[in-house]
C-alpha cells in the first residue's frame, strides 16, 4: 500500500518556550484531506556513562507532567544548529561533571512518533574524568551511580521507564556484552 | 536536594484534535517561579505479538512529523477512560486481525518526560489468532511478519528507531528469554 502524506497547508498554533506546535493540512494515500498537529523540536540527546567500576551515571529530577520524580540517564536538547555529539558531551559534563576518553554512538530514538519530530540521539561515553556540574538555573536533580548489572535488572523489571534509559541501557548491554 | 516543583496557576493554550496544550506557573526548589509548557495526552499501549513461529507482527506507517515510513510493534492511544489492557487488545485487533489467548505486562514507557504526561503500557501477546483488520478511515498501514531473532538484530543495529518498539522487544527478550 501507498503510504506517503503530502504538505498542503501549514499553520503556526503555539510558539512557546519549549513547544512548537503547527498544523497542518495533509493529502492521504486515498486522495482526501486530514490534518495533522505536530510539535516541532530540535532534537535531543542522551548518554549511558559509565565509571572505571561499571557503574551508569543517573539523574533524578522532578518531571512535571508526571509531577514526580524521574530516573534517567544524562540527556538535554540540542540548541538549533548544535552537533549532537557535541551537544551530549557539554550535556554530560553540564549535569555530572564527567567528561570522556571514549565516546560512541548508540542510535537513533523517535520517542513520540505519532505527533513530535523530536530524533534522541543516544552515546556511550566511557573513560571518565570528573571535575564540576553546571546546572541551568532552573534544572535541579541529584546524581547517582549504580553498578550497570543492577540498572539494566530495574530496567527489565519495570522501575526504570524513561524511554531513552530503557533504550540506551539494553541497547549498550546487548550491543556491547556490558 | 529537594526537587518538587508545585503548580501555582494553569493556563490552557490550544486544545486540538490530537493535541491538548497548557502553561503552568510553578514555584521551583528555591522558591522562584518558572513556567513549565506540557502536553497533555491519555496514554497509549503498544503489543509485541509473537505468533506460533515466534514471528512478530509489525507495521509499516507514515509517520508525519519525521515525513518517513517507521516499522512499529502495534500501538494506539487510549479513549478515555478505556481500560489499558482492553485498549491494547483493540488496538491489536484492528491494526492487525490478531486475537491473543495469551496476553501479559511489559510495564510502562516515559516517552518524553520533558514536557508530556504520555504513559504507554507495554504487553506481550501469544497464542494468537487472526481475522479481518479494522482500520480508521484515515489510517493506512502495511503489516509484516518478521521472525523475532531477527528484529531484535534490527533493534540492536539501529534500524528500528520507534521508542516503544526498542523497549519492547528488548524487554521482552530479556524478561522472557525469548
Amino acid at each position: 500500500m501507498e503510504l506517503i502524506e503530502t504538505t498542503l497547508s501549514s499553520e503556526k498554533i503555539f510558539d512557546g518556550r519549549i513547544l512548537h506546535i503547527r498544523r497542518d493540512t495533509v493529502r492521504l494515500p486515498d486522495g482526501s484531506d486530514a490534518t495533522r498537529e505536530v510539535v516541532d523540536h530540535p532534537g535531543g540527546v542522551c548518554v549511558l556513562a559509565l565509571d572505571d567500576e561499571n557503574r551508569a551515571l543517573l539523574v533524578s529530577q522532578f518531571r512535571y507532567p508526571y509531577k514526580e520524580v524521574v530516573r534517567e540517564v544524562p540527556a538535554g536538547k540540542l540548541e538549533y544548529g548544535e552537533d549532537p555529539r557535541e551537544a551530549a558531551i557539554r550535556e554530560l559534563a553540564e549535569e555530572t561533571g564527567a567528561t570522556a576518553g571514549e565516546f560512541r554512538s548508540l542510535g537513533e530514538l523517535y520517542p513520540s512518533p505519532g505527533y513530535c519530530g523530536e530524533i534522541i540521539r543516544m552515546y556511550l561515553a566511557r573513560d571518565l574524568t570528573f571535575g564540576e556540574t553546571h546546572l541551568d538555573k532552573d534544572e535541579f536533580l541529584n546524581l547517582e551511580r549504580i553498578p550497570f548489572g543492577q540498572l539494566v535488572e530495574q530496567v527489565v523489571s519495570g522501575e526504570i521507564k524513561d524511554a531513552k534509559t530503557i533504550a540506551v541501557v539494553l541497547k549498550g548491554k546487548l550491543l556491547l556484552g556490558l
